[in-house]
C-alpha cells in the first residue's frame, strides 16, 4: 500500500487565473470502496478555463483544478472489485453520487441529485474536492473507469471528459453505422465527436468558421466539411442529417436555426459545450419546419464510459494533443482560452 | 356531383381583425385527388388569431381563416380511393404538400418543403389559400380525414388541427399507458392534450397559473393539478415526468427551467404552442442537470390523425366546446384572445 501525496498547481484568484502555484491539499475521507491513483496525465478541457476565470461563477480558493485525469492505482479499498493496484486508470469530472437513487440505480450516476464533481464541489465529507492538475487523485470505483491495454494513458486521460461528454449522447441518440452525423464546432470535444463518431460508423460532417481547420477535419476522418463563413452554407445541407453535436463554446456564436435546418424531421442538435453566455432569444417556431428537438446533456455513465474506451482501443483511436509539463499549465489554459490548442493539452506528471 | 359555393367570413385588414365580412372566393383548380366538402363546423385555433391580428406577420388579404374543419364530402375527384360522397370528414391546417419528396414518403407530410397551409398559404397553383369559416373547401385526398361514426363532428373538427397537434408529438414521445404526462397550460390546445393523454393511458400532471381552471382539469381526467402561481411549485415534481407537452402560448410567460426540472432524465419538454413572442434567453447548461431536451412540433400526419381519430371515438373523447353560430365568429376570436374560451369554440354553418 501507498501513501501518496496530494499536492497540485493551484489558483488563488480567479482575477489572476495564470497564477499557479503549487498547494498540498487533503483528499475526501477514506472509505473502503475509494482508490488512491498517481497521477500521470491530465487533460485541460474547457471547463476548467470557465471554472478557474469565474465565467460559470465565483470558484472555491485556492482550486486545483483538472478532471481528465489518467494514472496508476496504488492504494485499492477492501470494498473495491474491478480494479487492483497497479491498474492504468482515469477519472473524469464527476468524484462521487449517492449510489441509491433512481438515476444511481439506472446507470444515469452523472444525474444524481448529489453529484459531486470532481474539483470546485462540496464532497460528501464536506471538504472542497480538488482536481487532477496534481500528484495524486482519490476516487471511488464508481468513477474510476479502466483503460484497455491498448490506448496509452495520455489518449485515454483527455477522453474522461472530453470523449464521454460527446460519447453518451451520440450513444443515446442512435449514433451507429451509417448515422449521418454533424459536428459542430471543432475544438476539444468536437475534434473527439468527429474521431468518435467516424469510430461509431457514422458519416460525420462539420461545421467550422475556421478555414484553416478544413483539412485537419478531414484528416480526424470527416467526409463533409462546411466552412460558416460562407454565405448560405445551411441550404445545401437542409434536412440532411440525422444528429449534431454542437460543442461551441459561445452561445453568441451558435446559428441555432441554421444548424437546426440541416437536421432530419425530429432531429436533435445535441448541445454539450457549457458557454459563460445565453443562447440567444428565439421563436419556437423557427424549429417547427422539420420537428427539431434541442437537446442538453452532463457528462455520461460509467458503462458508456467503458464502451468508449473499449470502441477507442479496437479502432485506434487517437487524441490530436500536445503533451506538455504539468509546470505549463499557464500556457496551456491561456491556450484553451485563445482558442489556439490543437486540440487538446496534455499536461505530464512533473512535481516531485 | 355537387356545385358549392366557396363563401366566408372574412377580414380586409389586420388592425380591425373583429371585423368580418362575407367574401365569396375561387378554390384551387380541380384535380382528381380533390374532395369538395359542405362546411358544418369550423373550430376556432389560437393560430387564426395569430394570423388575422398580423402577430405572425402581415396576413394576405382579403383573408377567411379557420383550420379545424368538419362537414360532408359533396364531389369527389375520380382518383380518390378512401373517400366517397356524403362521407363525414375533417380537414386540418394542412391543405397540400409535393407528394414525392423524402418527408411525404415517410409519413411526415407535414415537413414536406412544400407543404400548403390551409389558409394565408399560396397553394400550387398559385391561389391564396381560403379556409373553414366558409361554406366550402376543396382539399385533396390526403388532406381530408375520415370521422367514425361514433364520433360527433363538432368534436372531431377542432380535433383537426388541435388534436393532432399535440396527438403526434405525444405518439411520437412515446407516451402510452401508465407514461408520466405533464400539460402545461390548459387553454384549447391543453386541455385536447389531457383528454388525449387521458384516453392513451397516461397519468396526467396539468400546470396551470389560473386557478379556476383545477377543477376542470381534474374532470378532463388529469390526476394532479399544480398551480404555478404557488411558491416552488416544480420542487415536488423534481425528475417525476416522462414528457411534458407544453401548450403556454406566451413565450414570456414559459417557466422553462422550472418545468424542465420536473422531467426524468433525457425527458422532453415538447412546445406545440407558437407564439408571437420570442423564449427567453437562457443557459443551456440549466437543462443539463437532467438532461432535458427541448422539442417543437407542427400539427402532424394523416396515418396520426386517422389514429387519433379511431382512439377518440373508443374511449368516447369529447372536446370541451361552445358551439355558436359561424356570425358570431367575431365574438370567437375575441374570446380566444382574451382567453376567455373554455375550451374551444366551434363555429356552426349559418351561411345560405
Amino acid at each position: 500500500m501507498s501513501d501518496l501525496k496530494f499536492r497540485g498547481y493551484a489558483i488563488k484568484d480567479e482575477k489572476n487565473w495564470t497564477q499557479f502555484e503549487l498547494l498540498d491539499f487533503e483528499p475526501m475521507a477514506w472509505r473502503d470502496d475509494l482508490i488512491d491513483i498517481e497521477v500521470q496525465y491530465c487533460g485541460v478541457c474547457s471547463s476548467d478555463v470557465h471554472t478557474i476565470t469565474g465565467g460559470w461563477g465565483k470558484p472555491e480558493l485556492p482550486l486545483v483544478s483538472g478532471h481528465e485525469v489518467g494514472g496508476i492505482a496504488r492504494k485499492v479499498g477492501s470494498a473495491v472489485k474491478s480494479i487492483k493496484v497497479g491498474d492504468r486508470v482515469v477519472v473524469g469530472a464527476q468524484i462521487d453520487s449517492c449510489g441509491k437513487c433512481r438515476a444511481c440505480s439506472t446507470q444515469n450516476e452523472q444525474y444524481c441529485p448529489e453529484q459531486v464533481d470532481t474539483y470546485n464541489a462540496k464532497s460528501h465529507d464536506g471538504k472542497v474536492t480538488q482536481g487532477g492538475y496534481s500528484t495524486a487523485i482519490r476516487a471511488p470505483e464508481q468513477f474510476v473507469f479502466s483503460v484497455p491495454d491498448a490506448l496509452p494513458l495520455e489518449d485515454a486521460a483527455p477522453m474522461a471528459c472530453g470523449g464521454l461528454t460527446v460519447y453518451s449522447p451520440m450513444k443515446r441518440g442512435g449514433v451507429t453505422k451509417g448515422t449521418k452525423l454533424g459536428v459542430a464546432g471543432l475544438g476539444g470535444l468536437g475534434h473527439l465527436a468527429v474521431l468518435l463518431g467516424v469510430a461509431m460508423g457514422a458519416e460525420v460532417t462539420v461545421f467550422t468558421h475556421q478555414e484553416d481547420k478544413v483539412a485537419d477535419a478531414k484528416k480526424m476522418g470527416a467526409t463533409d466539411v462546411v466552412l460558416t463563413t460562407e454565405k448560405d452554407w445551411a441550404k445545401p445541407y437542409f434536412q440532411k442529417l440525422d444528429f449534431i453535436v454542437c460543442t461551441i463554446d459561445v452561445s453568441s456564436a451558435l446559428p441555432l436555426t441554421d444548424l437546426t435546418s440541416c437536421l432530419w424531421i425530429n432531429g436533435t442538435l445535441h448541445i454539450v459545450a457549457m458557454p459563460d453566455d445565453e443562447l440567444a432569444p428565439f421563436q419556437t417556431q423557427s424549429l417547427a419546419a422539420n420537428g427539431a428537438k434541442l437537446g442538453v446533456s452532463h457528462i455520461g455513465a460509467k458503462v458508456e464510459a467503458e464502451e468508449m474506451y473499449r470502441l477507442a482501443a479496437e479502432k485506434g483511436v487517437r487524441v490530436w494533443k500536445e503533451v506538455v509539463p504539468m509546470k505549463d499549465v499557464a500556457k496551456a489554459v491561456q491556450g484553451v482560452k485563445n482558442n489556439e490548442v490543437r486540440y487538446r493539452y496534455v499536461l505530464k506528471q512533473d512535481i516531485n
